[in-house]
């Protein structure tokens, strides 16, 4: 199957270990017949950390989503726990997974109760939403969103592909905060840091028993598996309320006006 | 004081009655001291019964409030339950009010439990996930957003302005429903037929005791409300962590690539 | 317009610089136009830091806002926390507005997660009730209401008309445990308390971000929006099910038996 | 062990039925060990269907509880769902019952969702209030308060002393619509029909294997228990926090104030 | 009336002392005409500590309580947190006690948020899913069982029989951890050490006003409330869903497939 | 890789149609490079519809787990609602899929609000617990759970196999009924008919856009997903409270004391 990864930048050069990183890291994540391509947006301000800066990314976002569809891809995973879910899985008809969604899912079969480590202080309100629209607030900790302290930067992102000392103090510190608040699950929250994590072989924190879940590969797997169902068993999202897409003709009229291409790839 | 309301379309002219019938309101609802300027989107899909659409149109409807607190206005409304509050919070500093956040806390000062009749069930899911993201849910009945049944269109809309015969017998069948359910207070979902109501001097289920609430009006004197207490008390929105703004220099940075104006209002 | 100030005490002499106090913060809150009218009980234990002697005072408070009503106040604003907001809003017909539910329902647009301080342990009980009856419990903190510590006398009470020095100190220590524990915005849990940090044009969290949400001055501004409605749009308290009153007939007959005006304002 | 029931109302001679079957009724359900005393209002408006008018009779039915500690009884059990449960519990030692809080708690262990059927529309909200600040929301129906219709009325009452007929087609009906929306038991919530109910042997709605369950002889039997640790167990009240009393001369110098014996119960 | 305590092991002489130290505390907390007999289980791992281990033990449990009301007892308490309560009322008509359920529904009536002291960190998730399933969260503190630290062993249990002392102090720190957590009451999370603090007068977490609830005490007084109820009223469990035994017939036949005799005692 | 399928019955020779269904159908919806082996229990009441029973049915179930570690299998599946997905998982190592929780999860990623409808309604209570348990009663309408009416028996589950009408009638009436009240994913609720609806090509209720969610397919891909996980990453599940297996020596000093092979398959 193909699956198309949104990544939710422009891909700046400087961040070009992370694309090498994540390039190594699919086909080791990835079933053998699952071709995953990794591809960025045409224009982003390369900013998630805050509500704002995710609204004006969310438009190229949805438009890659929607660009999977009509090109084949089986599925689209958007690469970012800032990405607008459901506003692209309203109007594609293919699987669209969020690595949040999945990770979270996931970590409850794991534990009781996880808690999300994110990068900066500006996208815990992001994540800490979503939790709360997911449903699963009981599943997680009290505050159960975190970040790493300090923020992740540019320098911690890249030097960690090759060398995760730093990456792994501060995060464990964080972790153990978690752990002592209740915490039997530690998610990543970071598309980056899941994969750059897995890459280094670290999938629990040391001598807790707490496992680590790689956000990226829990939104890969789930991917996988929708594909798997729908050629299997036909199963499909919803289209009774909250996944309905509009009808064809308002969505063309819409995306029209707003300069986008006049025909959607939705069904 | 001055405020800006953001009304969500481009302003079509065959919804001009409405507009013109808005112009008429604000006066008889806003106090007299209280300047009201209707202002719609330059781009616009004109439809925000999804959640995409919505994307769409969100960043129009930031950019207009930027523009007002740029341009010295006290406050700035969101005139449509679909806008996005909690990101024009996050980068505006004047207070930024959403009508359904305003007509919903409201509610709860009149009655115990409330519902909310929208205008199409496409516009259910928006209203339904801001309900929880407020944690309203338990001051709200089961299945507290509920749509006219037919949905409205242009037709009933601009027929109501004149003549709510055919509005109001469709929006009570759907009002009693909920008062059977455990409702004791109706919010209008849709900022035109809440001032449409008032216009026609609509205030009360018939012979229930349920008041319906103008979610409109509720936005306005919630706007005056948070102007006069920055005034008198120095009252701010919190920067603490949900509705803390980028630093200026990354707003301005990202808004650039996004092709927007270089210089956000936020300070 | 008129409002009734109902002041849960009979205005003991020793807190003389509270009640001038409050005298000059309400025309720097209210609109020129509104007009509050400062009303003490004519009977108090003065002490309203137990749910028992609230119950005893709480009596006479329902009888200055049926007075109110009877005088042709436009509004009433019960002073205190642990006033019976509900019980009164059930017998008179006017706008009542209790301080503490106004505050923690503005604080909501503020930020996501609030707290209130509150004057001792005693009154905590009171107030996490009302918190969780008004289905405000996801938008707090855990543990959501705290004492200042030591708790306020009468020292520090007419003290801090003056010279706030103290009460401060106390405040944001308690203040600065809130916020890190996650409260984005701080709400003055205390009718007294409010106006005098007003007064003294304190209104965030030195360094924080975290607004402080003066209550007195919450309830004020809900209370001329309230009026503002019902001139502009007939807006009424729902009498379907919680705020229904008992009929006139059983109210005089219930209040003649407990040797009350026989007279009920109500309508 | 000698138990006071304090019964709501100041027992108004057209209901003697009631109180004579009130007197038959509690040897057949307290253990043979237990006097229970039936004791009336003083004063007394004779109407517990709204929250107002349940404020005015409250300070006579803690005065009974108070009275209750200091002439010796070993428990108090206000015998209507609408009494200050908690006022009383905060100012008296002795353990202080609540038939409604009794009879909820009993139901959960035998089934796992209840619902509660009260004599008017008018004591719905008190009853209602009372289940969210138990924290048992979760164990009942949605909706979990219903109303005998037509509300019940002093013909109704008195004549189910001696036939119930009229009585059970009413309760039943609204019953068997608990049953349909998934209630597995009934609390019958009044502190008169709970009684004539047992009187009566009826105690399953028909056919249905839902137990119908007498509230006061739930908390009769919460009373008998509570004692019982006392003596074995030492077992009281916390006085940590919501239930702490205020101390002893701050509660003489409250009560004098409104006119109350100076010295009250309380240890 | 006639009780058994099924106490949830094999009886290992090893814990001889506190088989004797039961047998002294029944009568002195079970009321005069009742009589407590303690059965053990003909075969048990000796070991509750785990969700799996408790799967093994309770079909000896379940064997007890089906016994029980062949040989006419009137009530069966269930004397271990971890004991299989739902499926036990399932099948068997006369009613069966939880001690964990008992104590918690207790201590809801002696302050507001209760917290669960237990044995072991193996036996938390147990009492947690409990709590959680029979909807108590809210009466709660966060995190609301904890365990001793360090466990306890078999040397601290008999030691606690002639000398509390190590276990006061074990005990009493872990108590002010959860009253520092807001934990108004304290519930013992053991059917041993509710009985041995009992027998050593200890109620009261000293100087907090803090009470202790020993769980097997608020279990045989539910027992011995629910038989008086059953004979004065009627009232038994309901059987319309939840603890609606399967017909006879497949009782029998499903007994007898895994080597159980195959007369069940349910009617 | 191998995964065990965990049948929880005996395999009754009457279901011989139903076995082999399963044969053909887990090709279908495997991966290529999965083999999964279907496996009875050597002891079975063969009946899962009470509590009770299931708790004599679940220590053989466990033991099949244990013998799947022992023996190789990358992941077990516990292929019926009914089965002890905690249990099992606490004490196995290797992953433990139950087809409930897996089905749940995966229905929140296809619409808002899922309801799962059931064989019987002696089978409501144990999946509205697991419900509950997982924490996802906010994604699931009210009255999450209900039962195929008439209930489905031996008849009708042997003729759907080959015949599906009489069941898809059934079904779709109270899937009509669950999607009136809101559901937007309906989930099939037996090991059995997901698998049935699938061979019969079954996925939406027609004409609705509600996708129906083969319960077991969904159990089958999350195993698969676990072990490519634990593959690739080296994700196991938590060891730090929950799903804490006792120490290996209490294990097989527990399993002796019932009669159990001394040595238990986990670490």
């Amino acid at each position: 199957m193909r699956i198309l990864w949104n990544e939710a930048t422009s891909g700046p050069p400087e961040m070009a270990p992370v694309w090498q990183a994540l390039r190594e890291y699919f086909p080791r994540v990835a079933r053998p017949d699952t071709e995953v391509v990794l591809r960025h947006l045409p224009v982003s301000g390369n900013y998630v950390r805050s509500l704002y800066t995710e609204l004006l990314n969310n438009r190229a976002v949805v438009e890659n989503a929607i660009a999977a569809e009509r090109e084949g891809f089986d599925a689209v995973v958007l690469g970012c726990w800032a990405d607008p879910l459901w506003e692209a899985r309203e109007v594609v008809d293919i699987p669209v997974v969020g690595i949040g969604e999945a990770a979270m899912l996931l970590a409850t079969t794991l534990g009781y109760k996880f808690a999300v480590i994110t990068v900066a202080p500006g996208v815990v309100p992001t994540i800490a939403l979503d939790l709360r629209l997911y449903g699963l607030e009981d599943r997680a900790i009290s505050r159960p969103v975190r970040s790493l302290d300090p923020p992740s930067d540019l320098g911690l992102l890249v030097e960690s592909v090759t060398n995760p000392e730093r990456l792994l103090s501060n995060f464990e510190r964080v972790a153990r905060q978690c752990i002592a608040d209740g915490a039997e699950v530690i998610v990543v929250g970071c598309g980056y840091y899941g994969p750059i994590l897995t890459l280094h072989g670290y999938h629990e924190v040391p001598g807790t028993g707490v496992p680590v879940v790689d956000c990226s590969a829990a939104g890969l797997k789930l991917a996988e598996a929708l594909v798997d169902l729908r050629r299997s068993t036909g199963l499909r999202k919803s289209t009774a309320l909250f996944f309905r897409s509009p009808p064809r003709e308002v969505l063309d009229r819409v995306r029209r006006a707003h300069g986008l291409e006049g025909t959607s790839g939705a069904p």
